[in-house]
């Protein structure tokens, strides 16, 4: 089996935008540097709702005409908010196949087009029907998760805040963050209820952009080391396990066949980006990871071991919720800033030496879950 | 590279359907025989528009919640029309590429939920957003290809109308086939104009329905010989070579690409099924796909050549023409036919002895299409 590199990866600025789903393409694939558009055979296209927030369709074979990669083969991907990492996960076949020998992986979405309510509306339809006919969202699932962490865990309501203090101060960091000013703890607690106890700035907001990468057979700086992606019952009062409020079995089982293909295991991580779609997704999630023993998600942040001169860097870019979250381009994003921690190249604060970096990517309330390992090729 | 065989393959009855989605993805993966679902590690998904057509989204989890397949991989794959040969072809490289040992793909569309002008306004959006404009949806861009050949070429308007007649003649011996009532050329003539000079038994019809098939690296019944998937330009007016509008270069390059993967020649073909949405198309992709010379796919079709007891059996199955067009699942309903023909199960006539079948499944206007060749195991 072959080895996929990834060779290059750039993200348009996140936030609200004017421009259209093809355009926030064209801008994240600009940002390549000094991309030979003869020598790509594939394009991977990760897009969650292009139709119904974008009234775009056949998007694939749009991205390849208006990037001039025909006759290139172009196939959409979708997982719900995964997609980017699906997408990269499709790409990474391809190459290992043997079907191709550089393949563009893109994601993006317009979260803002349309007006909230019908944005929301839309997005709702990614929960399970019986649990979204009790008037259940995301936003209300991670609310019943945050309650029940605060019910049994000697978790306070202002640890759960300090997590995006962190991303918003990282944020402010990353010139292509969505949000770019610092907020307070006292903030945080003070700002409108969306679902209690969360509050709106424990939530990624909906964000519009585009990120790129360029996976290869022939070397590049960063080496997919493993890729594992697994489900979980859409419902999530179908997921009769322990503690399944606060925890994403999914995420624990990607990230084994992650670090199984990896040849790796979880020490050896040097930085991670993780889907803290929520605040307290942050904390759970490196627990599902296996980064951090199960109930120390929490004090690893406190404690500032998850800054970028902590032991384990999270989320340098300010993640899911500073850096922005449109959801078809998260997982393309997450793997470019990866790259970029790898590499040092590009905007923002790097972490010195890291070899090894981490992907987690969610879709759904924690049901179709993928963890890529990018390692710096010497 | 490991080799990727097909192990299983079923449909439902195509046609106006009640059941929802899932229910149709379901009714299909219970044709399968004697499934071990627990041995399934993957499912890939094709369907173009759960959301606007069919109220699903986040379809790859809830395929794999339903199906019981948790914690396996689930994507979904889009490449408008072509999503099903796209998800077969994503299912083959993950096989290939060692990331699986056994892969389910299923296909489904609902196209009849919502009333018809709805459905017609979500499809509209595959088409170019300028020819959009100008009131080009699908059968308006296959009017204009029809015009041109039959003021180009010595193609008669009855000669035309003979492609659906046989298309219903077949269907009518298909059990899972939409349309089971032979037609004549002097019905297909007389039947309500749709777009100049096509007539409404000249198109595929909007069907509801799902197909499945098990992929495997362990053996099975066929092996995916070689699968090409190329694009050309969302626009038809962009596409500026000699006969652009009877031609589609896209199937020509996708062709190509399967046939080199399988070390076969257009010749060794033995049965085929072609992405007949509007009847012209048949004998114009037989032209394209190298199977017949460029001119002489009509003359193929009035020869008797075409047909189950010809030299080159196409559409056995009725094609999209009778058997139906649910969009999601037509590619793999065309894989499922041809292990058919392969192998001698299912319902329905099957042709002697092939040996090499070829199916070819087109996304828009000829802008997204594959190419599989599958090859029956001695």
């Amino acid at each position: 089996m072959r080895d996929a590199y990834v060779e290059d990866g750039a993200t348009t600025p996140f936030g609200v935008r004017e421009a259209g789903l093809l355009d926030l393409v064209a801008e994240a694939v600009d940002g390549l540097d000094a991309l030979d558009r003869g020598s790509l055979d594939r394009v991977l296209v990760a897009s969650q709702h292009p139709g119904e927030l974008g009234d775009e369709a056949n998007l694939a074979t749009r991205v390849a005409t208006e990037l001039g990669l025909v006759p290139a083969a172009a196939t959409r991907v979708e997982t719900a908010p995964s997609s980017g990492a699906a997408a990269l996960e499709a790409a990474v076949h391809a190459v290992r196949a043997g079907a191709c020998e550089r393949v563009l992986v893109v994601g993006a979405e317009r979260m803002t087009a349309r007006p909230r309510p019908e944005a929301s509306r839309v997005l709702a339809r990614m929960i399970e029907p019986r649990e979204r006919r009790l008037g259940l969202a995301m936003p209300g699932l991670a609310g019943l998760a945050a309650r029940r962490l605060l019910a049994t865990r000697d978790v306070a309501r202002e640890d759960l805040a300090r997590i995006p203090v962190t991303a918003h101060e990282l944020g402010a960091r990353n010139p292509h963050a969505h949000f770019r000013d610092p907020v307070t703890v006292d903030e945080v607690l003070g700002s409108p209820p969306v679902a209690d106890p969360l509050r709106l700035y424990d939530c990624a907001p909906l964000s519009d952009g585009a990120a790129a990468l360029v996976v290869s057979a022939r070397g590049g700086p960063a080496r997919v080391a493993g890729i594992g992606h697994a489900t979980d019952r859409d419902a999530l009062a179908d997921r009769r396990y322990e503690a399944a409020l606060t925890r994403f079995r999914a995420t624990t089982a990607a990230a084994r066949g992650a670090f199984r293909q990896a040849e790796a295991e979880p020490g050896d991580v040097d930085v991670a980006e993780v889907h803290d779609a929520f605040s307290f997704l942050e904390a759970t999630s490196l627990e599902d990871l296996g980064l951090v023993d199960r109930g120390e998600g929490f004090r690893a942040h406190l404690e500032g071991r998850t800054r970028p001169d902590g032991d384990l860097p999270v989320n340098v870019s300010g993640g899911l919720k500073a850096r922005g979250h449109p959801v078809g381009a998260t997982g393309v994003a997450q793997a470019v800033e990866c790259l970029r921690q790898l590499t040092g190249r590009g905007p923002g604060p790097a972490v010195d030496g890291a070899d090894l970096a981490l992907a987690h990517n969610v879709g759904g309330f924690g049901n179709n879950v993928l963890v890529t390992l990018l390692e710096a090729v010497p």
